[in-house]
Protein backbone atom coordinates (compact mmCIF):
# COMPACT_ATOMS: atom_id res chain seq x y z
CA UNK A 1 0.00 0.00 0.00
CA UNK A 2 1.46 3.15 -0.94
CA UNK A 3 0.76 6.94 -0.08
CA UNK A 4 1.36 10.08 -1.87
CA UNK A 5 1.80 12.80 1.14
CA UNK A 6 1.90 16.53 -0.08
CA UNK A 7 3.33 19.72 2.40
CA UNK A 8 3.17 23.02 1.16
CA UNK A 9 3.14 26.46 3.13
CA UNK A 10 -0.04 27.78 4.49
CA UNK A 11 -1.90 30.50 1.80
CA UNK A 12 -0.98 32.91 4.44
CA UNK A 13 2.79 32.41 4.40
CA UNK A 14 5.57 34.29 1.89
CA UNK A 15 7.00 31.13 -0.52
CA UNK A 16 10.48 32.10 -1.56
CA UNK A 17 11.41 29.69 -3.66
CA UNK A 18 7.74 30.10 -5.61
CA UNK A 19 8.39 33.34 -6.09
CA UNK A 20 11.42 32.44 -7.07
CA UNK A 21 10.47 30.71 -9.66
CA UNK A 22 7.98 32.56 -11.10
CA UNK A 23 10.56 35.25 -11.55
CA UNK A 24 12.39 32.62 -13.79
CA UNK A 25 9.36 32.01 -15.59
CA UNK A 26 8.37 35.36 -16.19
CA UNK A 27 12.34 36.45 -17.34
CA UNK A 28 11.59 33.21 -20.12
CA UNK A 29 8.50 34.88 -21.57
CA UNK A 30 5.93 32.56 -19.40
CA UNK A 31 3.72 35.61 -18.60
CA UNK A 32 0.68 33.23 -18.25
CA UNK A 33 1.86 32.03 -15.09
CA UNK A 34 0.02 34.51 -12.43
CA UNK A 35 1.79 32.64 -9.13
CA UNK A 36 3.78 29.84 -8.35
CA UNK A 37 3.80 27.75 -5.15
CA UNK A 38 6.57 24.85 -4.05
CA UNK A 39 6.00 22.27 -2.17
CA UNK A 40 7.26 18.79 -1.10
CA UNK A 41 5.91 15.27 -1.60
CA UNK A 42 6.54 12.23 0.09
CA UNK A 43 5.57 8.96 -1.55
CA UNK A 44 6.06 6.46 1.30
CA UNK A 45 5.31 2.36 0.80
CA UNK A 46 3.54 1.17 3.62
CA UNK A 47 3.59 -2.51 2.53
CA UNK A 48 3.20 -3.69 6.17
CA UNK A 49 -0.10 -1.78 7.25
CA UNK A 50 -3.72 -2.09 6.05
CA UNK A 51 -5.61 0.50 4.89
CA UNK A 52 -7.26 1.13 8.42
CA UNK A 53 -3.40 1.54 9.63
CA UNK A 54 -2.13 3.45 6.99
CA UNK A 55 -5.29 5.93 7.39
CA UNK A 56 -3.73 6.61 11.27
CA UNK A 57 -0.43 6.49 10.74
CA UNK A 58 0.06 9.24 7.32
CA UNK A 59 -1.69 11.80 9.32
CA UNK A 60 0.23 11.48 12.42
CA UNK A 61 3.79 10.70 10.43
CA UNK A 62 3.40 14.31 8.44
CA UNK A 63 2.44 15.97 11.82
CA UNK A 64 4.87 14.86 13.36
CA UNK A 65 8.24 14.32 10.67
CA UNK A 66 6.86 15.87 7.27
CA UNK A 67 5.14 18.93 8.07
CA UNK A 68 5.74 21.59 10.58
CA UNK A 69 2.08 22.25 11.77
CA UNK A 70 2.73 25.51 12.25
CA UNK A 71 3.54 27.17 8.55
CA UNK A 72 2.71 24.17 6.41
CA UNK A 73 -0.08 22.11 5.38
CA UNK A 74 -0.75 18.44 4.05
CA UNK A 75 -2.76 16.33 2.03
CA UNK A 76 -2.34 12.67 1.29
CA UNK A 77 -4.06 9.85 -0.53
CA UNK A 78 -3.67 6.21 -1.62
CA UNK A 79 -1.62 6.30 -4.98
CA UNK A 80 -4.15 4.26 -7.80
CA UNK A 81 -3.65 0.89 -8.83
CA UNK A 82 -2.14 -0.53 -5.63
CA UNK B 1 -6.66 27.34 -14.48
CA UNK B 2 -4.65 26.10 -12.10
CA UNK B 3 -1.83 22.96 -12.43
CA UNK B 4 -0.10 20.90 -10.09
CA UNK B 5 3.42 19.09 -10.71
CA UNK B 6 5.08 16.72 -9.08
CA UNK B 7 8.64 16.36 -9.67
CA UNK B 8 10.84 13.51 -8.29
CA UNK B 9 13.86 11.48 -8.91
CA UNK B 10 13.90 8.98 -11.49
CA UNK B 11 13.80 5.04 -9.44
CA UNK B 12 16.99 4.61 -10.88
CA UNK B 13 18.25 7.67 -9.16
CA UNK B 14 19.30 7.75 -5.15
CA UNK B 15 16.92 10.06 -3.23
CA UNK B 16 19.01 10.47 -0.01
CA UNK B 17 16.83 12.77 1.49
CA UNK B 18 14.04 10.00 0.82
CA UNK B 19 16.54 7.69 2.67
CA UNK B 20 17.22 9.85 5.72
CA UNK B 21 12.85 10.42 6.11
CA UNK B 22 12.90 6.85 6.62
CA UNK B 23 15.70 6.14 8.34
CA UNK B 24 13.79 8.42 11.10
CA UNK B 25 10.34 7.19 10.49
CA UNK B 26 12.27 3.76 11.81
CA UNK B 27 14.01 5.35 14.66
CA UNK B 28 10.55 6.73 15.70
CA UNK B 29 9.11 3.22 15.75
CA UNK B 30 7.50 3.22 12.45
CA UNK B 31 7.91 -0.25 10.82
CA UNK B 32 5.11 -0.25 8.57
CA UNK B 33 7.37 2.24 6.58
CA UNK B 34 9.46 0.23 3.54
CA UNK B 35 10.30 2.91 1.59
CA UNK B 36 10.18 6.48 1.06
CA UNK B 37 10.96 9.07 -2.16
CA UNK B 38 10.90 12.58 -1.78
CA UNK B 39 10.29 15.27 -4.60
CA UNK B 40 8.40 18.70 -5.08
CA UNK B 41 5.49 19.40 -6.13
CA UNK B 42 4.56 23.39 -7.91
CA UNK B 43 1.35 24.62 -8.30
CA UNK B 44 1.26 27.13 -11.19
CA UNK B 45 -1.47 29.72 -11.51
CA UNK B 46 -2.07 30.49 -15.22
CA UNK B 47 -4.68 32.54 -14.80
CA UNK B 48 -3.93 33.92 -18.50
CA UNK B 49 -4.09 30.65 -20.53
CA UNK B 50 -6.56 28.45 -21.71
CA UNK B 51 -6.34 24.68 -20.95
CA UNK B 52 -5.07 23.59 -25.02
CA UNK B 53 -2.48 26.38 -23.69
CA UNK B 54 -1.56 24.84 -20.31
CA UNK B 55 -1.07 21.60 -22.13
CA UNK B 56 1.32 22.66 -24.14
CA UNK B 57 2.92 25.04 -21.37
CA UNK B 58 3.11 22.83 -18.53
CA UNK B 59 5.43 19.96 -19.80
CA UNK B 60 7.41 22.28 -21.37
CA UNK B 61 8.18 25.02 -17.99
CA UNK B 62 8.59 21.01 -16.49
CA UNK B 63 11.21 20.00 -18.93
CA UNK B 64 13.19 23.45 -19.14
CA UNK B 65 12.71 24.84 -15.02
CA UNK B 66 11.54 22.36 -12.55
CA UNK B 67 13.06 19.02 -13.56
CA UNK B 68 16.42 18.17 -14.23
CA UNK B 69 15.68 15.49 -17.20
CA UNK B 70 18.70 13.43 -16.97
CA UNK B 71 17.52 12.53 -13.49
CA UNK B 72 14.32 13.60 -12.88
CA UNK B 73 10.59 12.45 -14.00
CA UNK B 74 7.58 14.64 -13.75
CA UNK B 75 3.82 14.27 -13.48
CA UNK B 76 1.31 17.32 -14.20
CA UNK B 77 -2.36 17.86 -14.13
CA UNK B 78 -5.31 20.29 -13.65
CA UNK B 79 -5.91 21.19 -10.25
CA UNK B 80 -10.23 20.13 -9.35
CA UNK B 81 -12.95 22.47 -9.48
CA UNK B 82 -11.12 25.08 -11.51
Amino acid sequence: MRVRILVSFKDSVLDPQGQTVKNALHTMGYDAVKDVRQGKVFEIDLAGATKKEAERLVPEIARRVLANPIIEKFEWDFLKGE
